[in-house]
């Protein structure tokens, strides 16, 4: 175990709360035990291509673990092999991964470690095929992967969403009010459920649950009926109507205006407003959901996480990432566990659940 | 004292945290203390047009201090001065005042206590003019009245908002973004500059000191230059442009899609994408303002406001509303306090210590 | 399935964040879901023998599934098969199921589900031997319980004190001191052992892992070579010294003057501010552990567990309790559920993890 | 003002919510307004005495403004005017301000903030008689100043108060017992009364309303009469009964066993579950009332006190210190500043807003 002597480490994707905690744990590991030292790219790929680094030594990670985000920072359009280049002044897209592999020999590195969602780990297993010792620790908010039974800082999100359901319930109660939370999961909903579930929400809509219009309405009227004036909506942001397509948000500019294209939250609300005439409002999340410190739950998670990275470097395991099974941190190859969505299995006991406590998934017939 | 037997309650306009508690802390002092009775018309003004309402016992009250909203409901358009009312089929405003009034005397109430912002209170006023023994207590969220140093809900709000703004920081440190954070505030900027100063925002702007576009741009710049890649802006929703108007913010509904005309924070987000060239991102608090359970501060405030109530009731003092000055709570004629909107003052020693930190308030030369 | 008409529910032994969720799916799935009725009994075991109980209908339960406690109160000594009774003036123990199980008889009763810990499911598990159609929920806020991934009110206990950690941090920083936080855990560690890692403890001292003093000394000094002048020690409160004994803490009435018996905690202290000469203070967090709303985990969690617990009725899996084993809840014969206790493995990766950043367990040699 | 080119910064005393904060508003102000270099003694007036500094720029006070305690740390036993020296091997007091005067000349520094308490204060003064150019900033957690209306950290204090209260809550009602919280409040009971009315206690106990103990335990009798079968009792640390004397707390270590003499909630806990026969406990708050983040309340007070140093310093307001007065930020003389303790009124319309809804402060008459 010689060999390592200076690994590197990178953060690529979304913020994610924990990921400093990912960072520290790795950093303390590497050197306490190790004695190795260890360096951190900026801005994810990005830093890995352009040479751009710290020293990560004691100091610099000291009472990080508690703070939200990454001081490594991280990056959009960073992939090595598809990097933006300058051509003739047009931009144009090359593979560069030769100068990132020669960057971490230039710097004497003998490993990555690779800290991102389905993308960067996609480019680590690349590098991986290259000859890079590379692992890698899943990093998704949605806790939408197979190969591990939770990802770090979904518990964040979760937590953030609950309490804004908890502020939600007593405003729409005193106003008799159709209050909607619109929240992360583009393709799985877990977000939704369990922050439905845990903030008392009457519906909750997901990716993996085909909703109709009408079946949201009878919940809303049937609420009224037994003189509970308000109903509480989450809806995760891909949720979809039974035979329609997911609706996009974005900003348009136009004219003098900002215009906003509402996302499905707004959508929902226009329609329930108008077939059940009782005011609803919506509120989006947003990115609120990905910042923060890490609640004890994902401190600790991402601190195994990160330990098992470096342990996993040592123990020569390239080409994989750490992943919690049952009760113990296991290195699965990269390959495999990036290829399947864990979504929500409406079949599940959670889901059954939900509905047997009188909650709406928006695909009941009447 | 022996006149009062029975007296009322209701809460009017948006919600706030604090209302619960000034119900509780009113009926327990009315019953525990002077033995009388007290009923809680529903859903404000309406509640007293209508002739619906419950009592209010210790039990019905149990518990509730701890909860935002209102048990006793809200509602909008319920002005008994101008009500809604139905003439050959169509909507037209009458003057029920009368219909009010007699629905206190056959209820056999000596009094009415309206928890309520400048609106309810100004009904309560014309209410006291006709005779009525009324009491107010100010409810707005915004802290924007002159005659009370704090009002309830207030602290909520702005605890709230600094949470969202320390969420925020994270991810905008990380990924280099101008992230914008927009709170209430219509006339009075409070909660843009308390939330500002405590969750370190490097721009807050507020109705009260007009902004330059140029001004917000080299505050960013500025940063930049210093490498912090990144800016936290808080915007007050009433805040304008100098020599601008105030941006609506609605939802219009349009050919399929729902369309949201932004507010000021899309605003300023498109004006500032374009301008520095740096990922900006808006998240509206919006009605997570308003909810959740009031913080110690405002659980505090509001008992003292509720048993004031009571008091001044008892002594007589109607036409008049409770308000902290300093270390007390007094009453002042209702008339006078709601005449002037408290604003935050560009030469206050708050705003000069915020500008002497480094904050920009979006006015200043280069 | 015709035959579940009525069932009665209890709560036993210590209070647990998310007993009243619990309380709330059972009964609201068994309502809406097999139109059941419920009874609860009150005061855990000592209702069902006294025949004490309240009528549990969607009404009663509005609102419960966010407090902590148990709305339906609980006791200790209040075995049926060893209950407290009178005899020519002095307390004897006698047997009094056969009272018990006429009261559930009497009552209409189809089965009765036990939420309790080891105790209270031992007890339940004796009932059914009688005879009696019962499902038990496992409870323990010290998560110590072989049958199940996790308890629900672990991570709300784990939550309290790492919060605590985080407050005791900056004192013991500001003053150069030893800080104790002593927690719950008299068998197992695993709430000083999450806490320790997500609150950033320099020593975790648990049950499992006997310590010496000398080991817990030296890291202390070793942190203040370092310049780092203080340190945090998170202790449960059933940790021994190597060859030691548990401390038992009582308090002791004596002369005039209250005298209370140290814990761990202060006996730690006494020893440490001999041997390092360093100020060193104990916090014994106590009751404050059990309390308070359950954290979004606890909620789903707890959620789970009482609508699996009303389907284990209604499929007639009597004697056994309800478990999470990975994704799914499973049920589990008591009688084996309850044999075997969980503690923390020393050689389990999350305590390697614990080392690897340098938290000493107080057993190292030097 | 071309005189202010180095100013120092001390904080002594106990850890308080919102040192850092006053830290960075007095450096970023200094430095950004004035130009100002700036330094930090370390450990109060110890460092100032032995000449142990930090130099504190703008990159050392980054980030520290949400954390709880004092980068430049605190002691006791440092009054250069009392200081502990060694003379043939025994340890005897001096004076030694002169050193640290010449300390300050040496460093060139042209004036000192001093945060304190009345100890640091009154030494501040001490250095100012003696012609050191000195402002003051108030510090205590406990709010008895009188020349301030309210003293950073105090609310964060509540905060954690009120949280512990409503964590009892819980465990108090489904255990039926009488719970106890002692809070910080040797002299005067702000904590209590404010956490208390916050929290929901039913006993209040204050050092301003010495309490009789038949009082007490009739509240708790008269709430069990009535079915709410336990009790939430609040008691400041300097709390008395009639007659009585403060009980002090201290750790006596006797024989092999810690032996801790308990405070006031011990005392009392012993006594009234004698008298009523209901399982009580005590929960001693302690440090954690001292540590954690500043609530936003607490980050804007302390920023304005912070500023306002500044501003008096280079206004050559020597000898004063900053204070809150109503809506603004004034300075008054240290010596009359600490004078005189602002205790809770009796008489105040807080406490009658407290008895009003049946909270007992234990002086009731039956």
């Amino acid at each position: 175990m010689g060999k390592f002597n200076r690994i590197g480490i990178l953060t690529g994707g979304g913020d994610c709360p924990g990921l400093n905690s990912v960072i520290r744990a790795i950093t303390k590991s590497a050197i306490n035990k190790y004695d190795m030292e260890v360096v951190g790219f900026l801005d994810g790929f990005h830093g890995l291509v352009e040479g751009n680094y710290i020293h990560l030594d004691l100091k610099t990670i000291s009472g990080i673990g508690y703070r939200g985000g990454t001081i490594l920072g991280s990056s959009n359009r960073d992939d090595p092999f598809n990097y933006p280049s300058s051509k003739d002044g047009k931009e144009v897209m090359i593979d560069v991964s030769d100068r990132a592999i020669s960057n971490l020999q230039d710097l004497g590195l003998d490993g990555l470690i690779v800290i991102g969602g389905d993308g960067s780990l996609h480019i680590a297993d690349q590098l991986y095929e290259k000859g890079v010792a590379v692992v890698g620790v899943p990093k998704t908010i949605d806790n939408d992967l197979s190969a591990t039974d939770v990802t770090f800082g979904f518990n964040t999100a979760v937590d953030t969403a609950s309490e804004a359901l908890d502020r939600l319930h007593t405003t729409a109660e005193s106003h008799h009010r159709v209050m909607i939370l619109e929240v992360m999961g583009r393709y799985a909903g877990w977000i939704a459920l369990h922050a439905g579930i845990s903030g008392g929400a009457h519906v909750i809509l997901i990716p993996e649950i085909p909703y109709k219009i009408e079946s949201i309405i009878n919940q809303v009227k049937r609420r009224q009926w037994h003189d509970k004036k308000y109903s509480i909506i989450v809806v995760a942001e891909g949720a979809v109507a039974l035979g329609g397509e997911m609706v996009v948000q974005k900003l348009v500019p136009q004219s003098h205006d900002p215009i906003r294209l509402g996302g499905i939250g707004n959508q929902l609300a226009l329609q329930i407003e108008k077939l059940v005439k009782t005011e609803t409002r919506v509120t989006v999340l947003g990115h609120l959901q990905r910042g923060g410190s890490p609640i004890p739950y994902d401190r600790v998670l991402s601190l195994r996480y990160g330990v098992a990275a470096t342990e996993a470097m040592v123990a020569g395991q390239y080409g994989t990432m750490v992943s919690l099974q049952g009760p113990r941190i296991v290195t699965v190859p990269i390959k495999e566990a990036i290829k399947i969505l864990k979504k929500v299995d409406p079949g599940s006991d959670m889901v059954a659940a939900a509905r047997a406590v009188g909650i709406s998934f928006g695909d009941e017939d009447q």
